[in-house]
């Protein structure tokens, strides 16, 4: 039996049922796999093409010249189980099926022959019905939308829409993903077996999860557990209501389950659990930049006032501790800042503050070990303030993570360094601060 | 006594340390309302130059040649006695007054002394030590950052970043604001003189609140009653915990006070509470373009199922009831929808569905009355998505509320169109949920 590694690490991509027409989507996917510089052999399969997209059409998977190891199947559903038995003759190793008419539709038969036929070869199959994979690790997008950044995040979705939408936000941020994978009908490969091949890869530092149900005895609670072990899991699974459940069942027939159970499991092995789409990006970044914190004390050093205290409430609802400051610390930052600033949790620069003041008040704090996190908030047009933050990080043992509003043009230019020197950076001093207590839950 | 209105509607403005340096804010703040187009007088003041950014300079206010209606004062706080009296020698209608070094270094005796100066004159001060004021109505940005698009949520902020950022978020969402101000040290003018002018103030939808605190006998909490009668009202007013309670003390010397008493208010009186920036903008988006829905009944539309479920999670926690189908609209849906489609709440359309199959959904609903709150979901690249759901909104009773993800440029074209058309769309299925049960919180 091959693995999903055969997949991933594929050195030679066949999709069957390319076409010429921008509309159709073995247009779409034929375009990402060239576009993100997949560096094997690429061989569109279409008996009525001669070329498409500058490369040689072939009539079918058997005359290809060279070996494929991966065939992404994007013909109609009732030619899948064709393509199958030829891919197992031209001795391919796993297949991405983005065809639907399978199990969705009660076609149960269909998929259990296709899964059968790829059994008997020793193929694997992703799908049939689903959204493909990107690997950044191998440059290969295999999937829609196109997206080519080189991340550190893993993520396996069941859902193909938050997968995308979680490779996009890290595309916005220019952090990337080190995988994305919508896993469809689940016919052969699982969410199991990618958290098994994330937890070894080393280009995936954060395990992103997005699951609807657990199959009991499919080694999926076992897998889980192994992963946290080696590096963060952040999961987003709805179910959480009544109707939320109701609408799992519908959707893919899973069972959600008992969610107090899972969020229990989820606390005890140290899996972070996002509650909705924002959360499950921010924590997954978070945890991708910053190792889990010494202790939940928390210092909020800001030019804002009004979104300090934003901070202090939500640290404050998130069992966040927002430490007193000493008198030595109050005093040593008395000498070097102005009269106007508010010695206190949050320490307030007040509004005319730039990122010398910041500079000065880090200086001071970061020789202090009263706190475990230490929260700047640039609530302004702030130049400077990825360097004078990057010289704290260096000299502080506290986790420092970001918040900038507020500052047009000049916030642009250095949310774009803070996230390219993977400092975590966050648009509101809320989000931040729920981020930093989402890696609080890591194991330590 | 001048009134708010009267440096609102200023048909001629003097910047009080006007500067030719980049660097200094009287040259960001002269620069800026050139900038915004500015239709009346602009009249840079400071003795040392002749013209700066193209306009002629001026020794003093009375220098002028023509009628000052609002000075900017931007000069070091000692200086600011003299210019207030000058100003009112000048007959000076109104100061905004940017400079610190009053009370909130502890200098009371000179903020007293400021305002009575004024008083004398039957001037008004907006500050000091605030970020000014930027109302498109008049196209006058005396403010930072600079922000020009016209819009009808109008911010009064006791922060200036929470209130900057919300009109970036406007500016970025195209959609802009009415006005934005922030308070500073309140010496003279106050949210509640705000609250008042947006109340009648025809380019101003929703009125979009950020405080810290309430004096009693200040009239806020009458005028806030009487503004709510008039249009929705949105409050983000932290120091929810006792730390945040301490903070807000520490940062305008105001009393938060009990939480629970300004939330039973609020709801009493339909006023719109936000608990984080994101929610502050987002609820105010969504009460600038939707009226209240006639309840709580909502159904969902969705090319996503995973989407959908994180929409229902989140209705069933924010107490939107997730309606059952008829077995009368299951019928009309099955006629014109492929067999995939789940005819459920919510309406999975499955991830082929394009355009097309959202209006032939939204035709067959768009009879229907079983629901008050129809949530479209687009969770791909889906071109036309916008059109659709005009032609939905102009025949269905139910109010619109959109969330769009995990489309790359697609989306990103459409949700300008929604913005632009006042579609209330969202980045997340969640934001989309929290906001609309947030309109059902206004008066009928």
């Amino acid at each position: 039996m091959h693995s999903l590694n055969d997949i991933l690490q594929a050195k030679s991509i066949a999709v069957v049922g390319a076409s010429g027409n921008p509309e159709k989507m073995g247009h779409t996917l034929l375009n990402n796999i060239i576009k993100g510089d997949f560096g094997g052999g690429i061989y569109p399969i279409n008996p009525k093409e001669e070329s498409i997209l500058g490369k040689e059409c072939y009539k079918s998977l058997g005359d290809v010249p060279g070996s494929v190891d991966l065939a992404v199947v994007c013909v109609p559903g009732k030619l899948v189980r064709d393509v199958v038995d030829e891919a197992g003759k031209k001795a391919v190793k796993g297949l991405i099926i983005i065809s639907g008419g399978f199990k969705e539709i009660g076609n149960d038969g269909l998929e259990n022959e296709i899964v059968a036929i790829a059994k008997s070869y020793g193929m694997r199959i992703i799908g049939p019905n689903c959204q493909g994979v990107n690997y950044t690790g191998n440059k290969m997008c295999a999937t829609w939308p196109f997206v080519k950044t080189k991340g550190s995040i893993g993520v396996v979705s069941q859902s193909g829409t938050i997968g995308a939408e979680m490779e996009l936000l890290a595309e916005k941020d220019g952090i990337g993903v080190s995988c994305f994978a919508a896993l469809g009908n689940k016919s052969d490969i699982s969410e199991v077996d990618f958290v098994n091949f994330f937890a070894d890869d080393p280009h995936t530092k954060v395990i992103a999860l997005n699951i609807e149900g657990i199959r009991e005895g499919s080694g999926f609670i076992e897998a889980l557990r192994a992963a946290a072990q080696k590096k963060p899991v952040v999961i987003l699974k709805p179910g959480r209501t009544e109707k939320g459940r109701m609408a799992v069942a519908s959707h893919t027939k899973s069972i959600a389950g008992n969610d107090r159970l899972f969020g229990a499991f989820c606390r005890k092995y140290g899996i972070i659990r996002a509650l909705d789409l924002t959360e499950f990006y921010d924590f997954c970044k978070m945890a991708s930049f910053v190792a889990r914190p010494g202790g939940n004390r928390m210092l909020v050093v800001t030019s804002s006032g009004g979104a300090g205290i934003l901070a202090t409430d939500t640290a404050e609802e998130n069992n966040i501790d927002m430490i007193l400051l000493s008198d030595g610390l109050k005093s040593a930052l008395g000498k070097v800042l102005p009269p106007q600033c508010v010695l206190s949790n949050p320490l307030d620069l007040t509004g005319d503050a730039r990122a010398e003041r910041f500079a000065n008040a880090f200086e001071a704090l970061c020789k202090d070990q009263s706190f475990d996190i230490l929260l700047p908030i640039f609530g302004d047009p702030i130049p400077g303030a990825y360097e004078v933050t990057e010289t704290l990080r260096k000299k502080t043992k506290a986790a420092v993570v970001v918040s900038y509003l507020g500052g047009g043009a000049d916030q642009e230019a250095e949310v774009a360094l803070m996230n390219a020197n993977r400092m975590p950076v966050y648009p509101t001093p809320e989000r931040a601060v729920k981020s930093a207590r989402a890696v609080l839950g890591l194991l330590r």
